[in-house]
């Protein structure tokens, strides 16, 4: 068989609306769809590359400008496209952290954040979240100290996340960056769920790094993202290359060491590019968005045995709920057993829910609109009827 | 201005024939074009993701089964997508080089196989070429000895072209690292102009690492490309994440620690796939493509003072050429300067050739047909004669 052509059309966001916790933001604008067609070609972008060498100083098209529209969109001094938002955590671990030295992030941090630190040969400590699932002010002070007073050494970077993908919750980033400013930690603020979905200051939030993710908030193609940061700190981790052919002498110009020289070329960039400006009108409009999760979360919480796991009222779309005494407890003894929540709402055009998940799960209901937000939160309501489970509305 | 206004159509390869150095492997057939649309989101190969999470694991669309035929495409044990060749070299260097060990690489090394010894704070030493500019054994072997007698240390890791971007010759890279590895220095085979251009065969090269790029050489969007090792390296390279959560205890599967966890979702991965099939059968008539770039080589250097660079005759449609002594002299004169030629080859439907160039420039022809590679060729002497230049044929 010939795996290129195993590949199906995929019509998931067209036949339905697509709760998937991860792919809410990332989905195409038309405008995106169309540039990925005229520039497919990964170096499609470097026809008019001229002196300095670098995909942020290209203008045509409109590369340079959309690196310094992109820096101003999230209030920090310098941006860079990064190959998705591990690669900026990736980028900022391994120019500031040296092996063994303790690195500060959150029992809320993902994955790749974690992997950026292990990759630098780092130490990580978690902060912990408090009883509401948040990151607080103290919990990080409390840990600074106990980490400075155990390791003998102040931790060489701080992760946090402004929202966090378990939760969903919003964390108040800017106390907790004070704290941390106060021992001169430097600190990244993952924006993988914020940048490109609601409006974030980076200088509000006090960040000497903000990271934001292409395909997961920004309406691009993957692997795309954004690393920006302060003046300060863009000299260590935007630092040129100086290395030298020992026996040619050549030298490399001015490309950077932790971008790797450039980083994304055709559909990424141009993608992202793209969706832009849909992208700055969108994060202006989040307050309708967190009205329609917290519609949909209301009607789960009138199903009885039900509640939400993640911070109520919903401050952001991702949102965890437990259904472990209500859709669980239908599931034990439905024919189609744990599928048959995914099965209804898909029977209902709604996807994304993990399949077969009847007790704690997430969804992501941005980019809904107004009518599907209703659709959304009254098929829950009817599926638990349905199976005849009491709801209060 | 709104600079995702600013992009305006690109029809380079639709209305030229494109001559230019880096563009040609990386066009997009029309299948990965229809791929792209399909999957031009980020996380829609993720939809039927599951245990173990990881990228090379999905079966739906087929990257799992990609992943092995990439691996056997080019005879080695396994294989991974990865952003760009650069990131392969990045993996490696990140694996395999600790600060201050010595990195051997070539007086034809790319800037981002250096900036990945950098990245490792590696110290690079350049193996010499030849007065035909190709990098032998012997002077592999003899660097070898000098860096270890200078530095008291063996060099960590090799770096070879197998063709390289300045000449675009073909070096003995199977010699070469049969030098290496009596000294057991593990080498990286850097096959971005050869990996989905040319059959390349690990095993027989004697590889430890074999690194394609997507966009350079597979059809495939940007940024993109693959590394593959051996059973007994990929251990080292593909080691999985070891870190955990302190507090929370968490941990993180089998991500893989280089990687940063998942590669290439949506339409870079999906791309490569969809020209895969394209590629393998195009690596197979790679022979009429060295025939094409002789005839149009041989054209040029039917223009009296004209001189070919790279290695003739040619065996990869990468090359170098030398017309200081005929297109140049035109130049000075000419009203439109050094710019005459690119002008006049764009009057006849060719472009590619760095704009204003005379003295030394690089074209590849790898695509063309066999019409194409006469109309291109005979373009050439067209102007040359149009100039007053002598030719012979």
């Amino acid at each position: 068989m010939n795996c290129g052509e195993g590949i199906d059309t995929r019509q998931i966001d067209e036949l339905y609306i697509n709760l998937d916790p991860i792919q809410a933001g990332g989905r195409l604008t038309t405008d995106a769809m169309k540039a990925v067609l005229a520039y497919g070609d990964g170096y499609s972008v470097c026809d008019h590359c001229n002196k300095p060498f670098r995909l942020d100083y290209i203008s045509k098209p409109p590369l340079a400008e959309f690196h310094k529209d992109l820096a101003a969109f999230v209030n920090m001094d310098t941006a860079r496209l990064v190959p998705g938002a591990r690669r900026g955590f990736q980028a900022v671990a391994d120019a500031l952290v040296k092996p063994d030295d303790p690195v500060l992030l959150t029992a809320y941090s993902h994955y790749t954040e974690f992997i950026s630190v292990e990759q630098a040969r780092g130490t990580p400590f978690e902060i912990p979240a408090d009883e509401s699932h948040i990151i607080t002010k103290d919990a990080a002070a409390d840990r600074i100290e106990e980490v400075i007073r155990t390791t003998g050494k102040k931790p060489a970077l701080m992760f946090v996340e402004q929202v966090d993908y378990q939760y969903g919750n919003l964390h108040p980033v800017a106390d907790i960056i004070k704290v941390a400013h106060q021992y001169d930690i430097p600190v990244l603020c993952n924006g993988a769920y914020t940048v490109g979905i609601m409006e974030v200051d980076g200088k509000a939030l006090g960040a000497d790094f903000l990271v934001g993710s292409g395909h997961k908030s920004m309406a691009a193609p993957a692997p795309s993202g954004v690393l920006a940061t302060t003046n300060e700190w863009a000299e260590t981790v935007f630092r040129t290359t100086r290395v030298k052919g020992d026996l040619t002498g050549r030298t490399f110009g001015i490309k950077e060491v932790e971008m790797m020289g450039c980083t994304l070329m055709g559909v990424t960039s141009v993608g992202m590019m793209a969706s832009f400006p849909h992208v700055k009108k969108r994060v202006k409009e989040f307050d309708s968005q967190v009205k329609y999760v917290n519609q949909i979360v209301d009607a789960l919480l009138s199903i009885e045995g039900t509640t939400v796991q993640s911070e109520y009222l919903r401050k952001h779309t991702l949102t965890r709920m437990n259904t472990t005494e209500s859709f669980d407890k239908i599931a034990k003894t439905h024919k189609k057993r744990g599928f048959f929540l995914t099965s209804a709402l898909k029977e209902r055009g709604i996807t994304g829910i993990l399949a077969g998940s009847t007790r704690v799960w997430k969804f992501n209901s941005y980019g809904v609109t107004e009518e599907q937000a209703k659709y959304v939160a009254d098929a829950f309501v009817d599926i638990a009827k349905a199976e005849g489970l009491s709801c209060s509305s």
